[in-house]
């Protein structure tokens, strides 16, 4: 094959430049339709508001998907081209509706108070609410001396400081604040937080983990749990400005979401620590196994990666948050070293065995992440 | 909120249906457009067929979507939205470019033969070459007694069975190929095999390492590691060949090919495992796991599950390739076990320090990890 640069007779250079025009036009005319399609999603939204209906119908998605795959196949094009392209449509106008939401809070005009406003979640939480419409004050480290003022007819105040102060904290907070105050922290544990909130506010209290950091722009399936203590019912407004921003709220028990984050944070980030510690350790040089990395690899390094550019303290504090985690890590680590005679003998029978067993008992679960990553090797072949 | 089943005044109910249908409407239209699209695509790729001319233009992508970008932001549409839609778009019409280029070889009617055929990944090699428009022969072990006849004429053999095995098959297929012909393998460490193929016949030799499996539907921005053995001019049409297919063809040393992939592949797989193991022996309910996680720590399970949804077979290959490899992941072991210490003494500052030092080290590919993976998460959330 020749380059483009070559001369090419006349008439292929103009085909070529009137099929290129063609494209463009055809693009053209998409954008225009993309555009007109969010306007009248913008339609049914204001009606759907003013009438109160909810906004999100994930059945009706799915009959959408359903019957543009089947479009897709009478008039010849890939279904899964056309369910990739709509689903990013739907989620688009989901986005918008949940930022529209935002823009009115459920009790606009009510005062929030948050304690470590200055951190990054603290801003965050500010933004937010803020945004909605929302009273807001900040009380850090140097407000002390006016907390008096600062906590006078709060309606919400938030616990936005490092865990191993959020104890202290409540504890200093607890006496200036309004009885009907609600009393909530966003700690990645619950159990300690939950009891110093309890012992020092006699008022509603509830425990908050978001699943998510300050970097997340749109809280769109992104998870909070939350651990009620006292009058949940006066704390309910709270779990419904979360949800119509569109998180997912679960509720738990303070000592089970403890026993769960033991393991979905501390020990998925621990093991993801000791991984790039090795790498460095090893001075592997990360340009070169890229560059012999498959998308598929090249995810699995990135998610290496991805922990070593975020804050230092905020994972010592997940993984060292209690004596049970540290527990539960030093058990992984001995589980690990237990595959060391294996390795040593070369034992390809035991690793087989092993691999077997564990299958089976991860199935379906296996068969699905499957499925779910190849779908995103596919996003990242698309974009990198 | 009330749920939609409840009355609505009638013309509330009548507005929306009307919405919809407009909404419907434009869906169509866009359905329309794709298609036409794909048609124009399709006569751009003809000329360039016809007159030799590259089909795909990295920089012609970029440009098309810049220019996209730019009418989004002047018609009020989220930049990055259309910067989506139309990745998607084009990745379509490059899937569909190798798969017409996959039905023209660069060598049809050449005589190829798979050495293990039956396999998986032999029976994915005589697929694509097959499909290509060359003529393929197999040989398994059954057919050991035709091997003269199999062997008769043939343009390229290439190995495709387990990696202990492809040195001593090689003895035994070199003494009755042609000697013009191609000899390749596809095992996953190239030292021994190529020594091996090199040894057993005076032709053309090249090693081949597919860093995908035979589950993988398109090639494009697929790696191929190449490690030439004898003659490289007269294997370049095969390396062509996967390039044409979409791949991307490295060329590189066996050992220096064996050296990385004992990171990429082996350590990894085997940090996978480990972690995998664990979950098990402590039987974790996955699914609870997975109702508390946000999408990110979905994604890390994920890539877990997905290792014990395939071949254990192919796992234990790769891991105990070789004793290089193992002496590897006992380093490994080694240096998880050096943070027992700090876990034992809840020592944040020596994880901390630790922390900063490895991110130091891993910059800049960690915060290209953070964006790629934070592209990925969104993707996560459009599609489940």
């Amino acid at each position: 094959m020749h380059s483009e640069d070559q001369a090419l007779p006349r008439d292929v250079d103009d085909q070529l430049d009137q099929l290129r025009r063609a494209i463009d036009a055809i693009d053209h005319d998409m954008v225009a339709l993309l555009k007109e399609r969010q306007e009248q999603v913008e339609k049914v939204l204001q009606l759907k508001k003013a009438h109160g209906l909810s906004v999100y119908h994930p059945a009706r998605e799915e009959n959408l998907i359903s019957e543009k795959r089947r479009i897709g196949r009478a008039v010849g094009l890939d279904a899964d081209y056309l369910e990739d392209i709509f689903r990013r449509i739907l989620r688009q106008s989901r986005v918008e509706q949940t930022a529209q939401l935002a823009r009115r809070g459920i009790r606009p005009g009510a005062t929030v108070l948050v304690i470590g406003g200055c951190g990054a979640m603290g801003r965050y939480l500010v933004k937010w609410f803020g945004e909605a419409g929302y009273r807001m004050r900040c009380l850090d480290c140097e407000d002390w001396p006016q907390a008096g003022a600062l906590c006078r007819d709060v309606d919400l105040a938030i616990l936005s400081v490092p865990i191993d102060s959020t104890p202290e904290v409540a504890r200093r907070l607890g006496p200036h604040l309004p009885e009907k105050c609600v009393l909530a922290d966003v700690t990645s544990v619950k159990q300690a937080p939950l009891e110093a909130m309890l012992a020092c506010h006699p008022g509603p209290v509830i425990g908050l983990h978001p699943l998510f950091g300050p970097a997340t722009t749109s809280m769109d399936k992104q998870v909070i749990v939350a651990t009620p203590g006292r009058e949940p019912a006066a704390c309910q407004w709270l779990l419904d400005q979360f949800a119509d921003w569109g998180a997912i709220v679960l509720k738990t028990r303070a000592t089970d979401h403890d026993d769960i984050m033991g393991i979905v944070q501390a020990l998925r980030h621990f093991a993801t620590f000791i991984f790039g510690r090795f790498l460095y350790e090893k001075r592997i040089r990360m340009d070169e196994a890229l560059e012999y990395s498959s998308p598929i690899y090249r995810l699995e390094f990135g998610m290496v990666g991805r922990l070593f550019a975020q804050d230092a303290g905020l994972y010592s504090e997940i993984i060292f948050a209690s004596p049970e985690r540290r527990a539960l890590l030093k058990e992984y680590l001995d589980c690990a070293q237990s595959n060391l005679e294996m390795i040593a003998k070369a034992d390809k029978d035991a690793f087989e065995k092993h691999f077997r067993r564990i299958a089976e008992w991860f199935d379906p679960f296996s068969r699905q992440a499957l499925r779910e990553s190849t779908y995103l090797i596919d996003k990242l072949i698309e974009r990198f």
